[in-house]
């Protein structure tokens, strides 16, 4: 086994056997969406410099913009003190959320304990994600 | 039940009723932590301004800070495009970080696949948590 795929085994995940990854933008470092990858995700992910994946909800292994085209290009890869969490910093392309933010976190809770939109849309998801294309 | 209990209870729990909360620095955007909240957590860090979680390895509800003193003053909240998870700015008082760095995640993957120290030591964990005080 070499030296990465050590680290990587090494690292502590969960009973589904995966770890959440914080991606956030390599230059401003907002938080752009957080995202749980296994071993072979991680593995993927430093192989290729692109972020890869486990979705829970569709229980397959995933490439960050594979329908999109809004992949994440990886530039830094941490773990914190428990080892049990990534935060990766990444280029993204166009953007980050299905929904057409940026960031995935483009909702801010206001002192009347509602949710308000405060992010920007980037593109329209009906546009990108349209059937047949 | 009022505005901001709704909003709380509407949030996406996993099967533990937990959350996970993404802590950032509200200056820099720098990630301090990752920890999870329960309803009762999220509610309080509303109420008190300062950032309170559910331990998963102690099992108990946790004042950031309440042994260090390094505690976490919010500034805002924000949830992503599907409401299971949290991007909490705020103010960190010292270092997140029990091991006494700034921020949990201060080792960062090599091209050798190993992990390096990148962050600075902010105080001396022995001293801060040294028994009897």
């Amino acid at each position: 086994m070499d030296k990465l795929q050590e680290t990587i085994s090494n690292l502590k995940y969960d009973d589904s056997g995966l770890i959440p990854a914080v991606m956030v933008d390599a230059e401003t470092k907002q938080v752009l969406m957080v995202a749980y990858m296994n071993e072979t995700a991680l593995a993927e992910t430093v192989r290729t410099g692109k972020a890869h994946f486990w979705s829970r909800s569709r229980q397959k292994f995933w490439l960050k913009g594979e329908s999109s085209g809004h992949t994440q290009d990886v530039k830094a890869i941490y773990t914190d003190c428990d080892s049990d969490t990534l935060v990766i910093e990444a280029v993204q392309n166009v953007a980050a959320c299905h929904k057409g933010y940026y960031s995935c976190f483009y909702r801010k809770l206001t002192d009347n304990g509602e949710w308000k939109v405060v992010g920007q849309r980037v593109f329209d998801p009906d546009e990108v994600y349209k059937k047949g294309s």
